[in-house]
């Protein structure tokens, strides 16, 4: 299957097909910029596939409206994915080096992440990036990363 | 389109799918457990899809072989995500808190990455679990992952 079938099948699926765009900005120290996407089921069916990752606490309404969450949430680790596209946007090739994140509170399928990012410190052509997502103005979760730019 | 649809497309199209299987032990410090699974061509085209990550340096040969990577690389973000996989296979509902990576070296389409985990601090249900993800023996992704466990 060639991409464009895959294309078609997300967006037919509900997916949040994004075009990929880079930002025309002066990469520096202060350089804000933002990635927004919603989640929907066919990306945690779909991050379940590739990562293996098939906790019921993501694919099981019965399972997971026993546990505090009270019903499924999104894998923490695809609502951090938007970070690699967020910084992806940013001129030349990006070559990602380092990530730290703190998971704050649940994502819900449906909900449409904003990726905000801060570049905050510089070192050569070396970036730190802090980066916060959001849900309706609240942290779902935050760090930051170090990337490479080519 | 319902998920058994999808996991027949990801066989299909060459994805190395892997049943969810929770590991029997204890879970205490000193607990080593791994996962190994290959990423695939189809692995690189969804996780594009569902971050967004269209990066050329992981879809466009000719582009990716001009950098100093000589090819296309696995987005670093997909191999770690095999760790949220590792984790979850522990016993109980693992929710994800807090993780730290440093990417070492790249992972090419069509490697078989091993991620070794061993849980290294517990407070109360809230452990600490070291992670090396490994292609051929090689370290190319580690760092650590605190989870809590209900």
């Amino acid at each position: 299957m060639d991409f464009s079938e895959l294309e078609s099948i997300y967006k037919k699926s509900g997916g949040d097909f994004k075009e990929f765009k880079k930002i025309s900005a002066t990469v520096d120290v202060g350089l804000k910029f933002s990635f927004l996407k919603k989640i929907n089921e066919i990306d945690v069916q779909l991050f379940g596939l590739i990562s293996g990752d098939l906790n019921p606490i993501h694919f099981s309404e019965e399972f997971a409206k026993k546990t505090k969450f009270g019903g499924r949430v999104v894998h923490g680790m695809l609502t951090t994915s938007l970070v690699s596209t967020a910084v992806a946007m940013l001129p030349g090739t990006v070559v990602l080096l380092e990530t730290s994140f703190r998971y704050l509170a649940p994502v819900r399928i449906g909900d449409l992440v904003a990726v905000d990012c801060e570049i905050v410190e510089k070192e050569k052509n070396r970036y730190k990036v802090n980066v916060v997502c959001k849900v309706n103005d609240k942290a779902v979760a935050e760090g930051w990363a170090k990337i490479l730019i080519w």
